[in-house]
């Protein structure tokens, strides 16, 4: 972190690169603006992007109407907002500080309470890769318990909720007011309420208001059914939930690790990996510095971020799993906890007497943490530690307001072992564990396979609904086939997509070099569009009010050869455009009506049109021209050269 | 097409490219060879690639034990055999001749019988375009029909089908001959054995033997649920089948345009497309030379061809649509059945009546052919002529065995068009042609969307099934949002894989640079790797018997860190090795026990494997370690280091 310019423009934000990669990674979406939504609690002031198109042309060009902008979700925080300076040294501003502070039941500690997070604080030799701004730590008064959970049972709507019903129902309800200021009566729909229209989706169960409340959002949350993973110490970050009667998440994984990678490069990553729309990140890391890499990287998030604390754990040990106790994983917690982590993946499931259940697998346990914790059991014929010492993490939860990211240690690594015994033995454990943090009102998410093809999808989906009492499910793709190392981007994406139809709360991603190596940026990046798209696709067959928005403006663009507003409408504005040139590169050709794979004769969209003018030239409903004086137009149409732009 | 050398190692074969080049586009793939399977007709040699896999050793090196070969279906014909001479200036050899010459109902014409071709082929301006080595063409002699529906009907197992039939049961039948030779006794499944575990698929209403006969192959032909895409004119083609009770299959588009491209490129992508894994290419060329340039395709295509006939004509009538004419079409559907295409996509569905019903779509008509079509019907006012002359095509296309691909010319080009009533009211016709073209004896699929958000798109594959009697299913896509130009094959590969699932038979690949331009030979391969991907997965879920064995073979090596084995199982082996060398370049990495998104410590599969040893070590199995003995066995454990490798 030695970049000596920590401004927007300067060379790299303490990434080590020059300004024009730094450049790439902050600059706003191309005709976007940020946009704030204020909410009525103070402060409640919530991040979107505006997208603004061009008018619609007629073919002859003498007449034009406008179209409205269309606003989408932003996970990118202050980075895409010209009017912020962004200074990592110095982390985003805490701007939820004073809603944690106004709860009146926080107190901010001396010193970090971790013996670890301590010795760490206080090394010489750490001096150059330290964060230099530390803040010192909140922590739940005695006897009080800090979780959106908890108040959401009280009856409380947080800033917090708030913020999350605004966000939420972003994508419509800008879109509607406009369709209706714009009037819609008569009987053909009008521009913007085309946009609005959707199909009735196929929900399986969730049910999604047409417009999202702060106080659905809080009943939500009291029922356990959606999370609202936000850490005490994790000021900077933006609220959002995680559950599936609101939009499909996705998370990216992030993290250095003992081969590869440096503290630059993952900040850089979680930069990166937002910008594209990664609505949490977790920072996997297992090399060195771990505790200093978390905290650059919390320090300059607007997003939730999860870890695997068994992770560092075990790095403290040596890497030797036999030599874990309660208490060093107990102390790695507050750590983490007090670093701001706002969500921890929990190996608790994992069972002594499970274990064995995963010997005649073909591909055993793949889980990492699960793996771990396998290993510590058979060396000690213990039971689990973090099953045994339950209701003492949920203790150390709720004095942060970490969420349980509950781990499925026993996912299948395999087409073959999916939906075995092992795995679903683990799930059972895992809704008892479900109620064991609700006793504390402790927030919970349950994570999910891994290898499943897709006809076992859905009973994943059921169980978990069923066996953990409606709490969200997480899930990483899951891969619907082994044989596509290399791609497993996309043998992932299709079972996520499906997988977030049926109910799943929040997407895993996983990137190309699953199974073979360490993500690149580029690799980051196509999980994350890959992960949007199954997100959308199963909003869309959810119905989720509002989602189709997009697809239409876009559609709409599409066919009305609006070529920039396309690229400016998709998830990735700079892919579609290179690609776009890579054939027709004159500016010229983005203004044509005709698109490059057909040339102009054969532009079926062109054709189209053609045949819709024509029946609007006529003053006749196409429908009428066909039944009453067919004859007649047709030879009047080809005396006139049969040219539609006369 | 000048290249001077055209053998396997020359520069390029007519594509004008260098020996690298080319050289990466035939060599066999790493650690494979092409294996021919004999049948009992007489020339049935069916072609297949055996991969070859290191043995699984154990953990200290002083054993191992083989690991059985995977045989896998192979679609890239001579070029990926070395002991294969190909020169494309004198086209791949017509293997499939005798059979049809040996049927007797085919007769050698003088010339070719289209008043276009015979133009083109006396035309000395294209004496540098034209393949030199043109056959006389063969057609039915006068009252036969040379149909594989045909023979089928009559009882017939032509030497086609019993080439399907070896060639459909390959993934499994050698596999399963293996695991029995080897014994399969005792209580734990031996290492081949357990390749052939399978999950039971929901096949919905699918009916897939344990082993395919000739026979079934005859039946489903004979009953309309099949078709074998092969003109007596294209004897270089290796049979195939398309069918919801056989292997999912899919189709690459190739071609020219009249914006960019040239012949080589297009054979070029031929073979590229072929080498990835595409069963079927679609030739879709707009430019000049559609005739010379499909005749060099179908002269080195060993799978069938399909075109548009329509693109062609329209060329003939320079790009006006209202200037066609039922002779000009019928001409071209000779012209081409001559040259040797397997199938025509004819868009004889849109009807005039039907055009007026997508007045009102977000995005109109997007097929180019129905497009077309509409033009013409609106120009003439009058219904469209492929539909009114619909018997005189199928009266061409069983003298020449062309299979129908029944144009969806009102598929929708958008979420929001998806399931409308125009496209419903095609696919209603299309079931009308179907039973027409079944009266003649001609091979029939119907094509089908396009984009439809997930929940919609099983109702597209049921009333297909319902409307057309049973007939094959071809999709393109269908696209799963719109939101995403650049990542279409992506958006597409999701609707692909569900709509393979529930019983379509072939999937149209969708390529990164769909809706944007014209794709190069790398969006050609991830377009075709994203369909096998879908095709695989689909035929996963349905329960395909053997479709599993490659993905069990693939875990196994990853399980066992044969890293070598992994990549050269993958659908891509090239990718998945760069991957892992982006991380670890070294060979030493390649016999790591770790991979590298872990390191040493770290991975789980390592982990889960001193689990397995530990229990082999004790000869106990580890639920009896679990139950007695467990403190003794831990305290051993631990004071002999903890370590499992001593």
């Amino acid at each position: 972190m030695s970049s000596p310019d920590s401004t927007r423009t300067g060379s790299g934000k303490g990434t080590g690169q020059g300004p024009t990669d730094s450049t790439a990674m902050t600059q706003p979406f191309p005709a976007s603006r940020k946009v704030y939504v204020e909410g009525t609690i103070p402060g409640v002031r919530v991040p979107m992007r505006e997208i603004s198109l061009t008018p619609t042309k007629t073919m002859n060009g003498d007449a034009s109407s406008p179209n409205p902008s269309v606003t989408v979700y932003d996970t990118s925080g202050p980075y895409t907002d010209p009017s912020e300076m962004i200074d990592v040294r110095a982390g985003l501003v805490p701007k939820r500080r004073n809603w944690i502070l106004g709860q009146n039941d926080v107190e901010e500690l001396p010193r970090v309470s971790s013996e670890y997070g301590h010795s760490r604080a206080v090394d010489p030799k750490l001096a150059g890769l330290r964060f230099t701004h530390i803040r010192k730590p909140l922590r739940a008064k005695p006897g009080k318990n800090v979780t959106q959970l908890h108040y959401a049972r009280k009856g409380i709507i947080t800033p917090e909720m708030e913020y999350i019903a605004i966000r939420e129902n972003q994508a419509c309800e800008s879109a509607r007011e406009l369709a209706s200021s714009n009037g819609n009566g008569g009987g053909q729909p009008s521009g913007d309420s085309q946009l609005l229209v959707q199909h009735p989706g196929q929900a399986w169960g969730a049910r999604i208001p047409a417009r999202i409340s702060p106080e659905f959002v809080r009943d939500e949350v009291a029922r356990g059914r959606a999370i609202i993973p936000l850490n005490i110490n994790h000021p900077e970050s933006e609220p959002m939930i995680i559950g599936r009667n609101f939009l499909v998440k996705i998370n990216a994984n992030i993290g250095n690790s003992a081969v590869a990678s440096s503290i630059e490069e993952e900040v850089e990553k979680m930069v990166w990996a937002i910008r594209w729309g990664a609505d949490t990140v977790m920072d996997l890391s297992t090399g060195k510095h771990i505790h200093e890499t978390r905290e650059w990287i919390i320090r300059n998030s607007p997003v939730p971020i999860g870890t695997v604390p068994i992770y560092q754990a075990l790095e403290k040990v040596g890497g030797k799993a036999e030599e874990l106790t309660w208490e060093l994983y107990r102390d790695t917690l507050i750590e983490q906890a007090e670093q701001g982590v706002d969500y921890f993946t929990i190996h608790a499931g994992v069972r002594l007497r499970y274990v064995p259940l995963t010997a005649k697998r073909m591909t055993g346990i793949v889980s990492r943490g699960g793996a771990i914790h396998a290993k510590w059991c058979l060396a000690h014929h213990q039971e689990n530690f973090a099953y045994q010492h339950f209701e003492e993490i949920c203790e150390i939860m709720k004095a942060y307001d970490v969420s349980f990211s509950l781990g499925d240690g026993l996912r299948p690594g395999s087409i073959a072992d999916a939906n075995d015994e092992a795995q679903f033995a683990e799930l059972e454990t895992l809704g008892e564990l479900t109620r064991l943090a609700w006793k504390h009102d402790v927030q919970v998410m349950i994570e999910g396979p891994g290898h499943v093809p897709m006809h076992l999808i859905q009973v994943n989906m059921e169980k978990q609904l069923n066996e953990c009492h409606e709490s969200p499910f997480y899930t990483l793709g899951p891969l619907t086939t082994d044989i596509a190392p290399g791609y497993d981007h996309i043998t992932s994406g299709i079972g996520a997509a499906m997988i977030g139809w049926y109910g799943c709360a929040m997407l895993c991603y996983v990137t190309p070099k699953e199974h073979l190596g360490l993500p690149n940026r580029e690799d980051v990046k196509a999980g994350v569009i890959t992960y949007k798209i199954a997100a959308h696709a199963a909003d869309l067959a959810k119905g989720h009010p509002g989602a189709q928005v997009r697809d239409n403006a876009l559609s709409k663009a599409r066919f009305e050869f609006r070529w920039e507003d396309q690229f400016n409408l998709s998830l990735d504005p700079d892919t579609a455009r290179a690609y776009h040139d890579a054939t027709l590169p004159d500016n010229a050709a983005k203004v044509a009506h005709f698109c490059s794979m057909c040339g102009p004769h054969f532009c079926s969209m062109k054709i189209t049109q053609d045949v819709r003018d024509y029946a609007a030239q006529k003053q006749l409903d196409e429908q009428q021209a066909l039944q009453i004086g067919m004859k007649e137009k047709a030879e009047e149409f080809l005396k006139g050269g049969a040219e539609i732009y006369r």
